[in-house]
């Protein structure tokens, strides 16, 4: 109880590090008196790079180290952050630092993703915290809410606008009829995605986040390789076009389910009637709506990511670890980490479906198609045909099956696509009713 | 950290404690692993007339004491979880229940609003908890933001829809152009709105709500006292009407705002963009945003009442502090309670102005007005007038202003009303940019 002050370790020096600093230095006063005593920032691991950023012209040279050695053998270090993302070397850096004593508070999602459970027994084994609320939608409380606010809950489902880059350019494409590559671009343009947007566009991003949060939820390990996931860059205005018709948008989300014996979790774009909330969360926003037995549904929203709403997880995050420092307290937690619960395949879930194609334009096509589905057992709900090309005498054809199995849909998806009336699928995307 | 059980002792039989009982037996097995130890209630303090109810039937009769003193020299009480509601006896059971040494859990809004202070001071004199979680928004965590996730941040304002039961009739009057008294009695009908339903539709529950969350905010006393409350009893399908036509629509809102030196708080109806967030939270829902200096906005939202919301609310404090029982400590925070700034009165407070007024339907009329507005150097940024009575020659005129000082508008209002052409003022509503 008699701590003079709470040493920090930092690793790495990139936006968020160097904001992270900035609120240690301007908030100090304030921090201290929400901890019990003065934080301090004894130690910043570098990259030799990192030296020349603004942002290490600001603060004492002597701060800096880029060896491993000096950093880890620092003795007045009691809390590492860790924010250089990525899984190496922050995987090693992490386990030294938990292995050594360390509290450790990181943003990284991927290492949490990948090897939560792993970092979280290691935790457990040598008495320190680990905390990763940054790593998962900025400064939105996504990671406590799971551990504290919601813990009565049996949590059944989690439904995740969980990438703002995506979320920005489904934006577009839905208010302005743009296509993919024009609201990309845009997004580029404006510091919204990055130079190789891959990692956001194909659901990579969102399918760590929704590991985490999975996880955490179902007190169940899920893996990102347990994750399907699928990308926005299929997606056409013509896409929109219909959903807007049929009452719907279109968002990527990221689902996880859990019933009595598994667990579904999968990241792709979905149809979302407009009113249902998440439909509503515009441009860089993210939202998780939470479904629990007591609470019913809850939704946290915010912006999901940059410099200063990761800075405001971090920072809380370090509060969290130096009280508990300063009242004596090790990890605490005795939560169940993996109830070992079964991971549904993808073939396993049921939804509904949107199917968009393009058909020879004569009588008889609709019923062929609609023959392939009847011999599988998905019911259509709705059917717009449409003349598209009167010389060549083609046809689009959209189709809303109700709740199908997905294996039974890719079945007619295969058998659908080799229709001699059939010139191509354009689009299959699933419905989210919630 | 051997503590075999923890004991519950819990006040009041209602709804909400008789939900937070099923929850302590159906979830024992699973909340004993997220303490450390098993929860048993030790004992409940009823009023007679709660044995006949059917909860009661279900429980060991042992358990109940009508008795004050029985009931508070159980030895086997850690927590007590008061959820009898209102101020008395409420506020002093609860000082009862710190002075003995206990940690507290309460979900009563009004003994937390006007006496938070004194309660949170007085449990760290002793050492112990106190927890009100569910005293603001049923299950959606509102406390722990502030107290925990956001605490890096500068909070400057907080916004909230925190009344289920407005934002449901404002919904109906909006979305099907019913007047305020036939959506009160559906409300009443479905169970949403009490008998006397004066505490929810004046803003007096909204009213309470916002005191705790901007107290804790602000780390600021702010009584209810100091809040000006208005209901919206006075709004009409006219002014939905206006408020549509003008791209608004109208909510109860709780506004708490801090500047350098001051803080404002206030509950009345506004009209809102309907592009803003709070605008799309309809029904019974409940949504508060916040905007900190590290988070920008973040917001919360879901069922903001009702039995299992409010018991996963309460039990989560009842875990947090068994937990604190189970390590061993008590009462540990060391944040400012009050900061002592001070409350703007509402004759200071600027935002811009809806009026709709009935005036004689002749020449002149509109520039009597705007002289009026003009001598206080107010701004009109829109007007609508609309012959209502051919016959009578009067028409309905309505005023959007731009930013002005509330102390004007009033004068205003009083100039306008003595106006001989002037023969109504019919509503007037503040506008919020949010």
């Amino acid at each position: 109880m008699s701590k003079q002050s709470i040493g920090i370790g930092l690793m790495g020096l990139g936006v968020v590090a160097g904001q992270v600093t900035r609120v240690l230095t301007d908030k100090a006063g304030d921090l201290e008196e929400k901890v019990g005593c003065p934080l301090v920032l004894r130690k910043v691991k570098v990259l030799p790079q990192d030296l020349s950023r603004p942002q290490a012209q600001q603060m004492p040279s002597q701060l800096f180290t880029t060896d491993d050695e000096e950093f880890f053998q620092e003795p007045g270090i009691d809390i590492v952050v860790e924010a250089i993302g990525g899984e190496s070397p922050a995987l090693e850096y992490l386990k030294r630092a938990i292995a050594g004593g360390k509290h450790v508070v990181t943003s990284n999602k991927e290492v949490i993703a990948k090897h939560g459970i792993e970092l979280l027994t290691l935790a457990r084994q040598h008495g320190v915290g680990l905390q990763y609320e940054a790593s998962v939608g900025g400064g939105i409380p996504l990671i406590a809410p799971f551990k504290h606010d919601l813990l009565a809950n049996d949590i059944s489902g989690i439904f995740a606008i969980i990438n703002g880059t995506t979320n920005y350019i489904l934006t577009r494409m839905d208010r302005e009829g743009m296509d993919f590559s024009s609201a990309l671009k845009q997004a580029q343009e404006l510091g919204y995605a990055e130079a190789n947007p891959e990692n956001d566009v194909e659901g990579i991003d969102a399918h760590y986040k929704l590991a985490i949060m999975a996880s955490l939820a179902f007190q169940s390990q899920v893996r990102p390789e347990d994750i399907y996931h699928e990308g926005i860059s299929r997606l056409t205005s013509r896409d929109f076009g219909y959903a807007r018709e049929l009452g719907f948008t279109i968002k990527l989300l990221a689902i996880a389910k859990k019933s009595n014996d598994s667990i579904e979790a999968r990241v792709h774009p979905v149809l979302l009637s407009r009113d249902s909330f998440l439909a509503k969360v515009d441009g860089v926003y993210n939202a998780v709506q939470v479904e629990g037995d007591l609470v019913g549904k809850v939704l946290f929203m915010g912006e999901g990511a940059g410099a200063l709403p990761t800075s405001s997880a971090v920072v809380a995050d370090v509060v969290s670890s130096a009280r508990k420092i300063v009242l004596g307290i090790g990890s605490v937690s005795t939560r169940k980490l993996d109830s070992g619960k079964r991971i549904k395949p993808m073939s396993e879930i049921e939804t509904r479906y949107y199917l968009r194609l393009n058909a020879a334009d004569r009588p008889g096509v609709l019923a062929k198609i609609s023959r392939v589905f009847g011999d599988l057992a998905i019911s259509i709900s709705q059917a717009i045909q449409q003349e598209v090309d009167p010389r060549a005498r083609t046809a689009e054809i959209v189709l809303m099956t109700y709740e199908a199995p997905e294996k039974a849909m890719q079945q007619a998806l295969a058998e659908i696509d080799k229709l001699d009336v059939v010139e191509e699928i354009n689009n299959f995307i699933r419905v989210e009713n919630i």
